[in-house]
């Protein structure tokens, strides 16, 4: 089985731990709306309980080598308890979005408890228009945007009828919690291994010099790359201040055939479209708040998953971050997507997200204590000044105890001193943003939703024209 | 106005602030049930917004000396945002009272943002019978048991007709944050001010040595007490064990018309019948565990105000601790009520109240770091096992937007290695237990509270007996 009792966190899943302070939270979910009937909520309890153990992390907490000595590993929960982690609330009347959009905040503003699994799940009854909504709410040191897909196939039916979930003959049963000796001792192997693999790469070097060079230089100048961002900084703006702990969270809903129409008549990818009306949202704010965009140029993180497509069943992260520029300064919205194409094509000929790559690679020989430090890194406020990730959804209706999936809105993450984040989803020809904001940095993050839609809006009516006249 | 601008915290708030952990929250409130209609949610804020200059400390946040030169003090929040801390949510159907109780655990289960003023009030509608819910939530060292009854005067009415509040004629501006300067020169003024106390206290010396020397002794007899309290310590028992963040709370509903019967049929004061109640139902749930409750009395901290009664509209905490004694090791209730009298009217002639009264005193001069050890003192585990308080309330109807307050049960707090606290409050002739457990170590938390509603009726019947037999 690919998830197994006392596997050790990734170095990448650790750096999540390590990110995660006060203030910064690192769980990420999203908010799913529903069309009725809501299900029963013990029927619901008892659809989990016979799917849980395809994902058994989600019965696994963290336990932390003593001393430091080592990465957390991932051990079974003996007092795992699923009404714990899955609930059930409403929405006061009348049940709009914004009250469902509120509650999403106020989840969202709360951490995951370390000392269990770390995922929750509610159940959120008296959405209007006969409607109700789950929102989940997962630790990023477990799971990654792509592997999110993999996950929601816990719970998610590809018709109304439900699928059969193949159970084990045998209860589940938690293995015994490790004491500190056993945890000791698996810090030490961690390390050997880290090791072992070092030389395996030396032994690798000489029967195959020419090939392991090549990765090799690949990979230094990656870091290069990295480096010389790191030296550029990103420029100052109000998204990169000191935040709270609390959140407000907007969506906007899009169409994914708008975006296929901009694409197919001025040109681009789908992505290179997102960047460029975030960018047009963003000039938009800024200039509400009174900055000047004159020649402003943003950083967007946009975290690109580096894993094997093969490995969707196996956890772990394995995303790198490439640097996605946001050109504020352009006001005419054909030659700011011109302008996002460009730079989108000449970095993914250079070695940035490779680089990202070395850089987690490293950190698998570094002890937690030094990787505390290190990590932080690739999500210092001089490299970035907002994460924007961009996840594919299925194309097809999903299901959930027999209630078609309506529409989906992820929940990014904010590192320290980041203010915004932006997660976009696609699902059943749909595609939502969702708007992630502190409290009180981004009391106007309505503003922010408003420019969004605009300058979709905007965009979309110049490729119609273009259309019209190719 | 008793609460200003750059107010310091007392020894005792600033102790509650030291004492909380990322499992032993501080936080204690009440859950409050209406009768319909609930109010419109904009009026309710109005309601609020025009009354909170009775209150200044709700719009007021903490802010902290550089380098614990001293105590924080309260200052104007100036990002004050009502709608942050007035909330408004709803059960799923049904809407019964174990769902408004689930909700609350949880609410409980997350501490309170110490950048913002510490509390929140929660609106809850869709109780079934009609009904709807108040929850509030308040940082201890904001507020006691007793200053409680005088907060709620702020939103609680007298009569449906509402009560007319005067407002000033001025909206509402905070004062400007003070800088490090600022607050340094407090930390040194704190420090200043209680030695100007000690020199007072000399010169009273002087010249009235008798009353001064009566008032020494008696301090130092009772701080004799408690220092005796510490060294015998309470016993083991699975009350007192490592805590979880999370939170169990049930209430059981009892009636002070009951517990007066008790009292005039069985002898001793209300506050004994409950310690006879409460030890009878630590009894029949210690025997559920399988733990031996032989020769076994437990030790509750009871909090008792030692404020004087003109002083109910200046804030601040002046409670002391008193040691109360829970005899389950007695079968017979009215021979356990006979013990916990005795040993009670014993306690009230001994000094231990003024004893931690006197503790509280001398952390007047102790700076906030030592603070942080000094006060752990009171809520040692050594010293006893659980909290139980017993809060008076008002005996005529209380009135929120015209709804009449049905029934109120406290929520007291647990410190770390306790996992049970026991709050009562009396409110128009009844008398609510509020039962608050560890999640995890009291998931039998529903034993307890029947075990308690046994008890009572017990007593209860054996009152009658005693009075048809008189």
């Amino acid at each position: 089985m690919a998830q197994e009792h006392f596997d050790r966190l990734t170095a990448l899943d650790a750096s999540f731990l390590e990110q995660e302070g006060p203030t910064s939270h690192m769980h990420v979910g999203a908010v799913a709306m529903f069309e009725n009937p809501v299900p029963d909520f013990d029927q619901f309890l008892d659809t989990i309980r016979g799917r849980l153990h395809l994902v058994p992390r989600y019965r696994q907490k963290l336990a932390l080598p003593p001393m430091r000595t080592g990465r957390p590993v991932w051990v079974d929960d003996p007092s795992f308890n699923i009404e714990y982690h899955v609930r059930r609330t409403a929405l006061p009347p009348p049940g709009s979005e914004e009250q469902l959009l509120l509650l999403t905040s106020r989840l969202f503003s709360q951490q995951l408890d370390r000392s269990k699994p770390l995922w929750e799940m509610w159940i959120i009854e008296g959405l209007e228009d006969d409607r109700w909504a789950l929102i989940n709410k997962t630790h990023h040191a477990m799971i990654d945007g792509v592997s999110g897909v993999d996950l929601a196939t816990v719970i998610f039916d590809l018709s109304p009828e439900g699928t059969v979930v193949e159970h084990p003959a045998e209860p589940w049963t938690p293995a015994p919690e490790p004491g500190d000796t056993d945890l000791l001792a698996s810090g030490a192997l961690g390390i050997a291994r880290a090791a072992i693999d070092s030389v395996k790469t030396v032994t690798k070097m000489v029967s195959s010099p020419a090939a392991v060079f090549d990765g090799l230089r690949d990979g230094i100048e990656g870091v290069g790359e990295v480096a010389w961002a790191g030296i550029n900084a990103a420029p100052a703006t109000p998204l990169n201040v000191e935040i709270g702990p609390h959140r407000r969270f907007r969506v906007v809903q899009a169409e994914l055939a708008d975006f296929k129409q901009i694409k197919n008549a001025l040109g681009g990818t789908v992505n290179d479209a997102v960047l460029t009306v975030v960018s047009g949202a963003l000039r938009t704010w800024l200039q509400s708040r009174g900055v000047r965009t004159e020649g402003l140029e943003l950083r967007a993180l946009v975290p690109v998953s580096i894993r094997p497509k093969e490995a969707h069943h196996e956890f772990g992260n394995q995303i790198a971050a490439m640097r996605g520029p946001l050109p504020v300064y352009i006001d005419d919205p054909i030659t700011r997507l011109g302008m996002v194409r460009k730079s989108m094509d000449g970095l993914k000929e250079s070695k940035q997200a490779l680089g990202a790559e070395v850089i987690s690679g490293a950190q698998n020989f570094a002890p937690p204590t030094l990787l505390a430090q290190a990590s932080r890194l690739n999500f210092s406020t001089r490299l970035f000044n907002l994460i924007v990730t961009n996840v594919p959804g299925p194309q097809f209706p999903l299901y959930v105890g027999g209630s078609r999936l309506l529409a989906i809105a992820p929940v990014a993450f904010l590192p320290r001193n980041h203010a915004l984040a932006i997660a976009i989803m696609s699902y059943d020809g749909g595609l939502s943003f969702g708007l992630l904001g502190d409290y009180d940095q981004m009391a106007d993050l309505d503003v922010l939703a408003d420019a969004l839609q605009d300058s979709i809006d905007e965009l979309l009516a110049l490729s119609a024209e273009a259309a019209a006249t190719a």
